[in-house]
């Protein structure tokens, strides 16, 4: 809520605006966290040019992308999960692009639209510039979301594992779970590009019709729906899996490894069925010996570790997108108040694509 | 057992010999193979040159390498492991070092000393000389059956598993499960040599002692000793763990990824502790998230995949032996009936280092 006046090309200029936030009110050791564990709140913020120090910059968010790696910042084990745990009472903070309101950085001007890794999940912040990974330039055809889809955390989560660790080739059989979520659409377009043949599994019927009519896949399956992953995977996979894009991990992944080709590759982006689980109560994966006989190659990754290789992947994905060879879907909840929501959406059936709130509207 | 004459530099020649050899009776889905499932018998082996195909050679064995991979080829399950099963009624192969009795190739003479992965677990066999490795120089001043150990499969193994996958450095903190075992004692001396600081966890109070003591290890713990796995990696490990040497599988496995520093090597050489059961019943993994988190690399391996390397291997390990810089314990069972009961020896916490058996005395 903007409680002052902003001066913006000769109009008054706002002073204080009322930031709403969320922060972690309590941790989440095991379901999906709700409002229990966190809380919306208001704080007041300065935006006079005064009160912001050198160096930062005074940031309207525009778009806050909600992936599912955030619920597990918040489950208070420290049981080598992706980032650090949030801090408690502290504010949550996500990848999201925001516009500049005030600058004490000659690099930034207001108005300047920027991206942020570590954002606050919040309607407005003030932010180091240093953090800012850089600027959009909002004529260039790219709608503002799909820099926090194709452009963002899942679609450079999906580069790295489909082309970097999966080396994708022409009719490798490639198999994506979570395949209708934000990495996944994305993964099974670029395998597709790459001339592989692609199946996902995914949460409904209807996101099964998604992935074949909208994104290429050459077939998918509805996990839910098969009582026998083992079965499945034989059905779609006759001449074995070479690469598994890992979203879900558990009884799939346990699958996969009976299905795997020699020198299989299977890039781990995440395991989002196990991180409402404390890790003792996680489902085994009983078959690892196949690795051995298989000479499969199993490997984590953060997209944070490959920032050397995001100069590439932008100018590559850019080409596909303007190209119109990569599409994306994009869920996009509305106001800040839907973050939580929204967060919950990614552990049910029910999501389809990319999930982004919407917290201010871009002008 | 000889019976006819041999003619070797101016005696009389055998031309008929009874050879014993271990044939599969029954397949062993669980529990660790005996005579129910392994059975000797003697055959008659015509040793006559015209009996001979061209480009074949009568080789009389004289140790045999007796390795856990042999004992997933005897479990009639095809889940993924190695190399295929063995066929019912076959004679059992293994990797070992012979005689060339005669020879129907120019490049092998008589007396001959020569090595190949897949002998006939036999007194005397007839193979084609394709399958042979290479020649032994007897003279090089390294006892044969250094041939089966450091210079052998658990020597190859060990190798790819520091020096090609696990990329030891100096400082690394190292981890070796049976490392007492003929893969282990190898792989932890090279970490040395590589200035890896290596710990090794064995069964037996003996097995410590003598890995700090012979195999220069800095430190070593007795796993049927710890109750706790997560705890005893706690206090060997206060930095984390780079390089895990994977040779047991379960719940040790389960317990490294607790440990594991971001970018973490895990080569799978073999998981012993889930051979004796059926997939469905072996110990699951819960904690595979920790791959994600940390970036680490589980890469199951099989020596025959890095062939190209094995020149390299030879120079760099003879080099080693000659120095004295790395050493091997080698149990040797005498007589080809002893197979039976030194593969059994592989899956009790009994057995040091290399397990070969001495099928014939090396003249």
């Amino acid at each position: 809520m903007i409680c002052g006046v902003w001066r913006r090309k000769g109009k008054m200029a706002v002073n204080v605006v009322e930031s709403k936030e969320w922060y972690l009110a309590g941790y989440a050791a095991k379901g999906v966290p709700t409002t229990d564990h966190l809380t919306l709140r208001s704080v007041p913020l300065s935006l006079s040019l005064d009160s912001i120090p050198d160096a930062h910059v005074a940031v309207q968010l525009l778009f806050i992308s909600v992936d599912p790696y955030l619920r597990t910042r918040m489950s208070g084990q420290e049981d080598g999960l992706y980032f650090p745990q949030f801090s408690l009472n502290q504010v949550i903070t996500a990848f999201g692009v925001g516009r500049v309101m005030r600058s004490k950085d000659e690099k930034y001007s207001e108005g300047d639209i920027v991206l942020n890794a570590f954002f606050p999940v919040a309607e407005y912040c003030v932010v180091p510039s240093s953090v800012l990974i850089r600027k959009i330039d909002p004529e260039a055809g790219i709608r503002l979301p799909e820099y926090l889809s194709c452009l963002g955390v899942p679609g450079f989560a999906a580069w790295v594992g489909i082309e970097v660790l999966g080396e994708a080739k022409p009719r490798s059989n490639a198999f994506i779970s979570a395949a209708a979520g934000g990495v996944g659409m994305v993964a099974g377009q670029l395998a597709k590009l790459k001339g592989c043949r692609v199946i996902g599994s995914t949460g409904s019927d209807a996101k099964v019709r998604l992935l074949k009519e909208e994104f290429g896949y050459d077939d998918a399956f509805n996990y839910n729906k098969e009582t026998d992953f083992d079965a499945a995977l034989s059905k779609y996979f006759p001449n074995g899996i070479d690469i598994y894009l890992e979203n879900v991990g558990g009884k799939m992944l346990e699958a996969v490894l009976n299905h795997v080709n020699p020198h299989a590759r299977i890039p781990v982006c995440g395991m989002i069925s196990q991180y409402n689980q404390i890790w003792t109560e996680r489902e085994g994966v009983r078959n690892l010996l196949n690795i051995v006989g298989k000479e499969a190659r199993m490997e984590g990754f953060l997209v944070g570790s490959y920032l050397d290789r995001f100069a590439d992947f932008t100018v590559e994905m850019e080409g596909y997108l303007k190209q119109g060879k990569i599409s994306s879907k994009i869920k996009i909840y509305e106001g800040i108040q839907s973050f939580v929501e929204s967060l919950g959406s990614l552990f049910s059936s029910s999501n389809f694509g990319k999930v982004v709130i919407e917290v201010n509207k871009p002008r």
